[in-house]
């Protein structure tokens, strides 16, 4: 079974990106976006993924992703997919035996950080770093698929870390 | 671009059923099922597809499909699919120069046979075998996707072909 457990966090300062070795760019969109689940199609530097997501319950839903070509991602970005994309720079950051995952929103989510970790149980524990501020994880707003929705530049309310 | 171009139709009489020669069973749901487009998981024999439909325009809309897992295709149909699923047996009939697709429905769709036939353009001429009956391609009741909500064994008033 394709299981994703994911937590996921605001950032408390920027000290972070002193320890930030690597990034890519991420630029994707939705082909379903509901409480039930998402299609979602990803395009990452010069690959593309289809990802299928089932419903999450508590930090846990079903997940399968396939590459695609990167021809048909942008493709259905371009005709399938409601706007705006969510555009972003993730770093990669290796902290206490996790690689946690950093997301710089650009476009109409900027000024947006936020900090990921993928665990392989639900109660896994981890040492969070010390730029890691409040849990996000079961908060809708902050689901990549609301973003196209709601985007962060719209909101009129701002997140305190 | 991925298009495709599909005519649908009923069928007058069983004699086409002399001409089939290969078949193969499918079985296929929705992750996904609006006007706006489809995703679907579709297994034929032992293979396994994931499919995403765009909005239909004439007889024309993008698809895109991808090979899959077939265990990743069996727990989506299970898990993320709404019931019932499709089930039908596809038989293949070589006729003027095409492959026609004649779909033999099982399931909560039993009774219900249609006959494809997939084009390279809009307004490509085709020989229709004499078997085939009325054209039902712009008819939404006919759409597989439509039966899972509209399963043809509900059906109150049964088509004239």
């Amino acid at each position: 079974m394709a299981i994703e457990i994911e937590r996921k966090f605001l950032l408390r300062h920027d000290t972070w990106q002193q320890q930030a070795k690597t990034h890519v760019a991420m630029r994707q969109g939705y082909i379903k976006n509901s409480v039930e689940g998402v299609v979602r199609v990803r395009i990452v530097d010069t690959a593309a993924f289809l990802t299928i997501k089932g419903q999450t319950c508590s930090f846990t839903r079903l997940e399968y992703e396939y590459p695609i070509p990167i021809a048909d991602a942008q493709e259905m970005l371009d005709r399938l997919c409601p706007k705006p994309l969510v555009e972003k720079q993730r770093f990669f950051i290796d902290h206490g035996g996790f690689t946690w995952c950093v997301d710089q929103f650009t476009g109409a989510n900027m000024g947006l950080v936020l900090a990921e970790i993928e665990l392989e149980s639900e109660d896994q524990t981890f040492e969070p770093p010390a730029w890691i501020g409040r849990e996000v994880t079961k908060d809708p707003r902050y689901y990549n698929a609301s973003l196209v929705n709601h985007p962060y530049l719209e909101w009129k309310v701002r997140p305190v870390p």
